[in-house]
């Protein structure tokens, strides 16, 4: 199974065999997901149509075609700020068979210990196993945790929609919130055990991100992105 | 917190101070719940509306109302087939936690084993906790397990709408088939690892079960329940 990484490219910016990369892809390939010239990577239109590319400065040279059947139209990313003990690796799990793109773990202020470099690896172990099982075409890439204000800033400039999810607050339902499917790449960020503090809602905010509810009961770190993605993905895939 | 179990009641069955039941209802509440005369329980009007009521016979005593903030307009069923190990804690806590109204595992073809009876109690006390911890104000009634076509038969004729999910076979999609949120009661059958067997769907389809898709991916036993009930929650909470 292919370990590629996705992004989405407007139809705009292919030309004859290349892709023009802007430069908020440029620093989402290069910077976010740590590819180098030379490497592959999967381009997507947004549409259901989808590419392997090589990346090759500030351009990427269009390889061959791909058909792709259970994969979702557009590239989700999963902002998650890390739960306590072994709990990561269900929301990695379940988050994988819903089509998740990418998963980025975060210390935020009430995330409360920093993990160890080994359950990196075993996160990409259970997401290549749950890729296979869910019968998807690609593995979807755990990024290195970082603090979320960073990966605020990586997010804020690569994705069309983004989202931060808190239960308290009478925030509107992230299903009235979503808008045209035409987009390409969507970035949800869901909180700890005991919510963001208002500093961290503020910061997203502040980075284009708009805060909203899943619904009316507390959900757990562990429900709420596997709550968030299937909402998503049922928008994508419903008429 | 409650412990009572619910029931959808339409607006005509409403005289004076008392509800005229259908028999639909007295064997719902009778055979499937185990309620006895006497026993209180949870009428909802399927447009927010709660009242506690007592049954007597085949009528019920209205006593008061209730307000209900965190719980969902109508009433969820979920059949889910026993899945292998210690799995279905996992479904019952994250179902609890999004608003689930019954939860009847069933004994389905491709089910591995029997459960203890030590293990009902562990799931009514997992959903106990879960619906604490997620700000309920009832706890979701955990059925004993009994064959997948004795369940068909209790729920086939005191819901509203039936779902079947099943992964083969190119069925549309859940979220397209919701009908009108004006709809009391929803069942939504789940399949176990494998799949169901042809038999059970054509059987499900005669209880006039709709046979529906999650979506273009495999999910696993564990994911599949948390998935629907997003679907069907979000479709009820949002505009």
């Amino acid at each position: 199974m292919a370990q590629l990484q996705r992004i989405a490219i407007a139809p705009s910016q292919f030309q004859k065999e290349q892709i023009i990369l802007t430069q908020e892809q440029q620093h989402y390939l290069v910077r976010v997901l740590r590819l180098r010239n030379g490497d592959r990577f999967i381009a997507m239109d947004g549409l259901g149509k989808w590419w392997i590319a090589q990346l090759q400065g500030t351009q990427a040279q269009v390889l061959e075609p791909l058909e792709v059947k259970t994969e979702l139209p557009v590239s989700i990313n999963l902002i998650v700020a890390l739960p306590k003990g072994n709990a990561f690796d269900e929301v990695v799990r379940c988050c994988t068979e819903l089509g998740v793109g990418v998963i980025a773990p975060v210390i935020s202020d009430r995330t409360l210990l920093n993990p160890s470099p080994q359950k990196l690896e075993r996160w990409r172990r259970i997401a290549q196993e749950a890729a296979e099982q869910s019968e998807r075409l690609f593995v979807p890439t755990i990024l290195e945790p970082v603090g979320f204000s960073s990966s605020l800033v990586d997010f804020q400039r690569s994705t069309n929609q983004q989202y931060i999810c808190e239960a308290r607050g009478n925030y509107p339902h992230l299903r009235d919130c979503l808008r045209d499917k035409g987009e390409m790449t969507i970035t949800i960020a869901i909180g700890p055990e005991g919510g963001w503090t208002q500093e961290e809602v503020e910061c997203a905010i502040a980075a284009n991100f708009q805060p909203v509810s899943l619904g009316r009961r507390i959900l757990r770190t562990v429900t709420a992105p596997i709550v968030a993605l299937s909402i998503v993905a049922a928008e994508l895939e419903s008429k």
